[in-house]
C-alpha cells in the first residue's frame, strides 16, 4: 500500500511540500529529447512538475482516488478500490505505448486507463471492472492538470517569496538613494531607488496574491460523459464531494468541461506575473546599460559572457525574463480563445490547453527564478546613480522651480522664467541653479540659498518615504500571516 | 454652475445611472467618420461611453475635481477651484485643435489642458494658474479612463443582467427538455437544454462577478511627474484621499503609472465575458444549423437575411458575438504585453492601451447586446430536439447499457456485449434496444421492460435537476442581494 | 572523417533527403521527459527534427563548416579545419552540462563551443585555437536554426504533398456530388463536394507555395560580434560566400542579427498552413456531426473512441488540427513582436524565438499529419449528402427561382413571388417547387417541367466544373514540375 | 455621368493618385465621435482612406462596375447599367439608416444595396431590377475592402518612400561615424551609425517590397451566393474578367469567400512594417536617453513636452511607433485565426476582419508617418557618439586584441592575456591599451604603436563600408526602376 499516506489532509500535505522534495508531482528531469530549449527558459523545479512522469502520476492519482471516493459510497467495494489505488500508485507505465496510441485515441487518458486496467487485472480482475468507473477522459485529464497546477503554483510562490523579500530589502535600504526618475525614457523629476523597488514589490505582490488565491481554489473536474454524472446515478454529487476532499481540490458547483474559467484565471495570473517581472527586467537592463551603469546583475563565473567578446557582461537573467514576458501574453490569448468550446466538450480549444498551460507555467518559472537571482544579488552603484542625476545640470528640477516660483509669483510668469533658465542652461556651462539665480525676477522673490535648497533633488521627493513605508507595511503584514520572516 | 450636482456620493450617482440616461459619460453618437464598422459590433450605449465627447468630459471632470480636492487642503483657493470646476463643466472644446496638436504633444491631455487653461483665464487669470496643479498628463488620462470604464462597466452589467435573467428562464423551463449531449461534435449521453442553459448561466455569472467587483474598485490615478507627488509637497496623500472621494474612485496604495494591473484586470474580465458569450453563440449557431434546427435566433423583419437568397435566416447575433470572441483574446494580449513598461512611465505600452481598452469594451458590448437579444427571444423546437436525440436509434445510450450490465455481470463482459449490440444496430434497421434485447446474455440478466426503462434518455440524466437547481439558487441569491427581480 | 560527404551540393543533398532517412537532422525520439504532450500534437518526423540531438548537430555542423570555409581563404590551416570538422561530426556532447550551463551563459552556444573546443584540444591543441573563429553565438544559433528549418520544411512539404494529392482526388471524384452550400452555418445555394475540395486544395497550395519558396531561400547567419564581421578583417564577405555554399543556405545581403524577417516569413507561412488545414478540419468536423453525417474521418481500431462511451467516433484528426490552428496565430504574434529588437542584438525578443519557431513547426506538423490521414481516407456518404440537400424541400433554390423569374418578369415582382412561395412552403407540406407551381404568376411565364429543371440543384452550379478544372490544372502543372505523379 | 473617368487603366489611375488628392477613396475626416484616439495613432491620409464615406464609396463603386461588367456580356442592358453606375457615383447615402439596420442585417452591404436600389428606382425602375445582379454581400464587402486596401497601400508606400530616402541619407552620411555596437543592451565591438541606418533601411525595404507586390495583386471578390457564380449562369467567368479589369483588381483563380490568404498576406506585410519601424523607434529612443544622447528626434514647437515638466523632450514619434508595434502582432493573430472559417462563408472570423484590417492599416500609417518625421530630421551628435564609444576606456576592443594576439600567439594564450588586461583596466585608471601595453607577453609580439592602431575602433569595422554600399546600391536600383530620385 504505497499511497494512502499521500491522501492526507491539506495541511499535512503542505508541510510535506515544504521539505526537500516538493510533493508528489516531482520527477528527476534531465535534458531529454526536447529539453534543451526548456533548460534556459524554465526552472528545474517547474520542469519536474511538468515532466511526463508527473503528468502520468497526477492522472493515476486521480484514478486511485476516484475508486476510493466511490468506495465511500458503496459503489466500489473498498477492497477493490484499494487495489486500484495501490496499482495506480506503484505501476510502471509504458510511455512508448502511451505516446504511440495517443494520436488515434485523441488523448492520453484512454491508453493510460487501458494500461491501468490491464495492470489491475493482473492483481484482481474484479477490481479491474471498477477502474475509471463513471468518469470520462476529461475528468482525469483536467483533474490531473489541477493537481499539477497546484504543485506548479507552490514552486512559483517559493520563487516569488524570494523576489518579494529581495525587493523589500531594496526598498528599505534605498529609500533615500535619490535617482533620476525617468518617463518616456527621459529624465523626469527625481525618485528614489527604494521607491522604484517598492513599486516593483507592490506589483509582484499583486500577482502573488492572485496565485495564492488560485492555489487554494483549484477545482476538481468530475462530470462523466456529458457532465451529468449519469453513470453514478444518484451518487454523482456525494462522490464529487468525497473526491474533492481526497484530492484536496475545491468542489465546483458544476463540472466545467466546457466552461474554462479555471484555466483562464490561472493564465491571467501567470501572464500578470511574467508581465510584472518583465517590467523589472526591463528597468534593470536599462539601468545596466554602459552609459547608465546604475545597477548590475550579480557577477558569477561563466555568467553573461560572450562567445567572442571577453569584456562582455550580459544581463542574462533579464533576457530570460523578457523572453518569458514576450511569450506569456500570447499563450494567455490562446487560453482565452479556447473559452469558445462546442457544446458539452469542445473540439480544438480544450486540446490546445494541454500544451499551453504547462508552457505558461514553465516560462513564468524561468522568469521567477531568473529575477530571484538578479534581485537577490543586485549590485547598486550609488555614486553612479548620483552622478547621472546631476549630469543634466539640474534641469530635471525644472518642475520644482516652477512650483516654487508659482507659489511666489503667478504660474504663467513662473513658467516663462523657468523656460528662460532652461534655455540659458542648455546654451552655456551654467547649471540650472546658476541660470535661475542670475535672473532678477527670481532673485526678487527667492534667496539664493533657499533656491539651492529647493533645487536639491532629495528635497523634492514628495511622498517617497510614506509610499515606501506603506508598501513595506503591506508586505510585512502579508508575510506575518504566513509565519515567515520577511527578511528571509 | 453645472457640475457640483455630479459630485454626489456614490449611492446617489448609481441611482442616477439607473434612470434613462446612463450618467455623465454618455453622448449622442451618430455614425460619424469612423462609425460604421462600430455600428455592427458594439452597442449604442457603449459607443456613447467611448465617444470623443465623453472622453473629453471625463478628463475635464478630473481637472475640475482636482482643483476642488486641492481646495480642501488649502492648496488652491476655494473660489478659484470652483471657477476651474465650473469652466471644466461647461466649456466647449475645440476638437479639431485637440486632434491636430495631439501627435506632436504625444497625448491628448497636454492640448486639452491648454484649452482649459485658456478658458479659465477668460474667467479669472488667477484661477488659470491653478489648473492641473501638481498633476501630470498620465494622471488625467488614466483617471479619465477609469471614469469611462465605470460607465462602461455599468452599461455592460445592464446587458449581462438581461442575459442572466434569460438564461435562468431557459434553465428553469427546459430542465426536463432532454436533448443529445454533444462532445467532440458527436452525440454523447443525453443532457437537458436546461442544464445547457444552466452551464451558460454559471459561466456568464463568473464573468459578471468579476466585472461587478472591478466596477467597485476602479482606482484613481494621481502621482505627479514621476509618481512621488512632489509638486504637492506634504499634501500628496491627503489630496489623493479627497480626489478619490470626489470622483468615487478607489484610493490606490501607490500611483500606478507603470504598474498596469488595473488595466489587465479589466481586460481579463472583458475577455472572459466575450469568451463565455462566444461559447453560447457557438452552441446556438451549431444548434441552428438546418439539419439540427433545435433552436433559432428570434425572427424579426430584416434580420439575418441575405442580399441574394430569399430563404436565408442567418444567425447574425451569434456572428457578432463570435467576431467579438475572435478579437478579445488578442486585445487582451496587447494589454498584458503593455505591463512591461519602462521606468516611471513607459514608451509604447501605455500608449497602446488608449485604443485597446475602449475597443475591448466596445466589442464586448456588441456581444452582450447581441446575445441579450438572441437569448431573450430564443426559439426552441422541442420536437426537433427529441427527434434528433432519437435519430441514432438509441446508440447514445451505450454507456447506460454498459453500466447497467456491468452492475449485473462484470464490466469487461458488459463492454463486449454492448459493442456487439452497437454493431448489430449499425448494420441493420434495429434500434439499440432491440439489438440488446435479442442478445441472450442480456435477456438472462435484465427483463426487456426494465431494459427499456434503462435506455430511456430521460432516465439517464444523473444530477441534471440538482445541478440546474444549484445554479438557479446561486443566481437568485445574487439577484436578491441587489433588490432586483430575478425574472426581469 | 565522417562529415565531408554531407557537404555535397544542394541537388545531391535533396536526393539524399528523399530516401528513408530525412537527412542529417533526424534523431530517434522517444517520449522523453517532456514528450507526451508533443506525442499527440506533432508528427514523429518533426519531433526528430527538433530533438535536442538534432539541435546540437545543427550547431556543430555550422562550426565544422565555418572552419572549412575559413580554410578556403587561408584563415585556418586546412588540416586544422578538417580536424575541427571531424570532431564536430563525431563527438559526443554532454547534454547535462550543456543544460546546466545554459542559463548563466544566456544561450546554448557558449557551453557547446566550450565542449567542442575541449574535444578538439584532445585531438590537436592548435586546431582548438581556431574553433568558432570570428563568429558570435548568434551566428551558430541562427544558422543552426535555419538548417533545422530546412529539414522541418521538407518534412512538412512531404505531408502537404499527400494532402494535396488527396484533395485533388476528392475534387475530381466529387465534381458532380451536389451538396448544400452553407454560409453563416445555414444552407445557401448548392455547391459540389468537388468544389469544396478544390477550394481546400487551392488554399493548401497557397501555403505550400510559400513553404517551398522559403525552403530554397533560408539564409545563413554570419556577422560576428556586432554584425560587421570585424574579426575576419577583409575576409568577412568571402567567408560568408563559402559558408553559404557549404551549408547550402542562401547568402544574405547583410547579417540579420537584429532584422528578423526570415523568422517572421517562416512564421507567416506556417500559420497560414495551420489556418488552411484548420479550415478543412472545421468543415470536416461539421459535416461529420451526427445529424449531418456527410463525411467521416476514416475508421481505424482504437481511433476516436471514448473512455466511457462505446458508440463514440470522435473526429480526432480534426481536433488535433483545430488545436494547432488555435495555437499558431498566437505563436506567430510572438515572432512578430520579436521584430522590435534592441540595437545589434536584442534582449528578450530573439531569445523568445528559440522555443516559438520550433513549436510552430511542431504544431503545424501535427496538423499536416492528421489531415493527411483524415483526407487520405475520408469516407463520403453520397446518399446522405443528397438527402440533406433536399431536406429543406427545395428552399435553397430560392435564388435560382428569383433569377429565373426576374429574367421573365421584373426583379421586384420576382422577389415578391418567391417570398410568397417560401412562406407557403414553410407553412405546409408542399415543396418549394409545388408552392411555386401553384402560383398563377409563375405558371404564366414558366412551364412546370421547365421550372422543375430550373430548381434542380445540379442545374444551378454555375462555374463549378470550370473552377474545379482550373484548380486541378494548376495543381497538376505544379506537380509535373517536380517529376512526381499527381495521383501519388 | 461622374464615374466612367475613374475606370481608367491602372497606369493613369496611379498618376492620378500621385496628385494632391489620393484618388477616390479619400474623404475629409475631422475628429468625429470616435476620432480622437485615432488622431494620435494614424495618419490623416489613412484615416481618410478608412473614413465611413470612403467605405461606402468603395462598395458603391463595386456595384456600379458590376453593372457595367455585366453589360459587356449582355446580362444588363448597357443603358441601365450606366444608370446604376451613375447613381452609385453620385447618390447620397443615409448613414444613420445604414448604421441602424446593419446589426440586424448582419452586414453593411444589405442596407446599402437597399438604398442604392431605391435611388436607382427613382431614376429608372427597370434599372433597379439589375442592381447587385448575381452578387452576394460578401462580394461587395470584400471587393470594396480591396479597393480601400489599394488606396491604403499607396498612402503607406508614400510614407515609406520618405523613410527609405531618409535612411539612405543617414547610411551614406554616417558610414564613417564610428559608434558603440550594442548587443544585449551592452557595448559590443564598434559599428558605424551608417551601418545601423543601412540595417534599418534594408529591413524597411523588405517590408516595402512586400507591400508593393501586394498593391499590384489585390484580388477581386466575385462568387455569388455560395461561390459558384450560379446566378450568372455561363457568364460567371467572363463577368469576373471584365469586373477585374474595370476595378483594376487582379483576377483570382477562385472566389475566396472562405479562403482568406489575401487578408493574411496583407496583415503579415503590415505587421512586418510596424515591426521594423518599431525596431528603429526602439533604437532611436534608446539612443536618445539622457545618459546616451547620441541622437534626438527633431525639435519642434509643442513637440514632446510635458504637462508639468518644462525641461522635457519626449520621443513622441518613437512612442507612437512603439505603440503601433505593440498592437500589430495581435491584430495579425486575429486575421490568422479567421482563416478557420466555416464552409462557404464563415461565422465570426470574416466579420472580425472588418475592423481588424482597417485598424492594422491605421496603426501602421501612424508608425510610418511618425518615423518619417523622426528620421527625416534626426539630430545626430557625433561628439557624444565618439565620447560614449571611448567611455569604457577601450574595453569593447577586447575582441580585436584577442584576435590580433591569437594571430601571433595561440588563441588560448591570447584569451588569458586579454582577460588579465581587462581586469587591470577595470581595477585602475588605465585604458585597455595601457593595460595591454604593460604586459610583457604583449610587448614581445606587438609594437606599442601597432597595438594602438589595432585598438582604434575605426580600424575594426570589418565589412562596414561594403555592407553599407551593398544596401545603398540595392536601394538605388529599386528607386531607379520607379523613376524617382533616391534623394527625394
Amino acid at each position: 500500500m504505497s499511497w494512502p499516506g499521500r491522501f492526507v489532509p491539506r495541511a499535512r500535505e503542505r508541510r510535506y511540500f515544504s521539505t526537500t522534495e516538493r510533493g508528489v508531482f516531482v520527477s528527476q528531469v534531465s535534458p531529454g529529447e526536447n529539453g534543451l530549449a526548456l533548460a534556459g527558459s524554465s526552472s528545474a523545479a517547474m520542469r519536474a512538475v511538468y515532466a511526463d512522469s508527473a503528468l502520468i502520476e497526477a492522472m493515476l492519482r486521480f484514478e486511485g482516488a476516484l475508486a476510493l471516493a466511490e468506495a465511500e459510497h458503496g459503489i466500489v467495494p473498498l477492497a477493490l478500490a484499494k487495489i486500484i489505488n495501490d496499482v495506480a500508485g506503484s505501476m510502471t507505465i509504458d510511455r512508448e505505448a502511451l505516446a504511440a496510441q495517443a494520436p488515434a485515441a485523441g488523448n492520453l487518458a484512454i491508453p493510460l486507463i487501458k494500461q491501468l486496467t490491464a495492470a489491475v487485472t493482473v492483481k484482481d480482475s474484479a477490481a479491474a471492472g471498477f477502474v475509471h468507473w463513471g468518469a470520462t477522459s476529461q475528468d482525469v485529464i483536467d483533474s490531473g492538470a489541477m493537481l499539477q497546477a497546484r504543485s506548479a503554483l507552490q514552486v512559483l510562490l517559493d520563487d516569488l517569496a524570494k523576489i518579494n523579500a529581495a525587493l523589500a530589502r531594496l526598498a528599505s535600504e534605498h529609500a533615500a538613494t535619490v535617482m533620476a526618475g525617468r518617463t518616456w525614457l527621459q529624465h523626469a523629476t527625481p525618485v528614489s531607488l527604494g521607491l522604484k523597488a517598492a513599486g516593483w514589490l507592490h506589483a509582484v505582490r499583486g500577482a502573488t496574491g492572485k496565485l495564492e488565491a488560485l492555489e487554494k481554489s483549484l477545482p476538481l473536474q468530475l462530470g462523466g460523459a456529458s457532465g451529468t454524472l449519469a453513470a453514478l446515478g444518484e451518487d454523482g454529487d456525494v462522490v464529487t464531494d468525497s473526491l474533492s476532499r481526497l484530492l484536496s481540490l475545491s468542489r465546483p458547483l458544476l463540472p466545467w468541461h466546457a466552461a474554462r474559467q479555471p484555466i483562464t484565471d490561472l493564465g491571467s495570473a501567470l501572464a500578470l506575473t511574467t508581465g510584472v517581472l518583465g517590467k523589472i527586467a526591463r528597468d534593470v537592463s536599462l539601468m545596466m546599460q554602459n552609459e547608465i551603469a546604475e545597477v548590475s546583475e550579480p557577477r558569477a563565473a561563466g555568467k553573461g559572457g560572450s562567445s567572442t567578446m571577453a569584456h562582455k557582461r550580459n544581463p542574462v537573467g533579464c533576457a530570460t525574463t523578457l523572453a518569458a514576458a514576450q511569450r506569456a501574453p500570447q499563450l494567455l490569448a490562446t487560453l482565452y480563445a479556447a473559452l469558445v468550446g462546442e457544446h458539452e466538450r469542445g473540439l480544438g480549444g480544450w486540446q490546445s490547453e494541454w500544451s499551453v498551460l504547462p508552457e505558461l507555467f514553465l516560462v513564468t518559472s524561468g522568469a521567477a527564478e531568473a529575477m530571484g537571482t538578479v534581485l537577490g544579488g543586485l549590485e547598486v552603484d550609488r555614486e553612479r546613480i548620483a552622478a547621472n542625476l546631476l549630469a543634466d545640470k539640474g534641469l530635471s528640477m525644472a518642475e520644482a522651480a516652477t512650483f516654487a516660483l508659482a507659489r511666489r509669483l503667478d504660474r504663467g510668469t513662473a513658467q516663462r522664467i523657468v523656460e528662460r533658465a532652461i534655455k540659458a542652461t542648455r546654451g552655456s556651462d551654467k547649471t540650472f541653479l546658476e541660470a535661475l539665480t542670475e535672473l532678477s525676477e527670481v532673485a526678487a522673490v527667492i534667496e539664493p540659498d533657499v533656491l539651492a535648497t529647493i533645487l536639491a533633488p532629495n528635497a523634492y521627493l514628495g511622498r517617497n518615504s510614506q509610499m515606501i513605508e506603506r508598501v513595506l507595511k503591506d508586505y510585512r503584514d502579508s508575510v506575518k500571516g504566513k509565519g515567515v520572516h520577511a527578511d528571509d
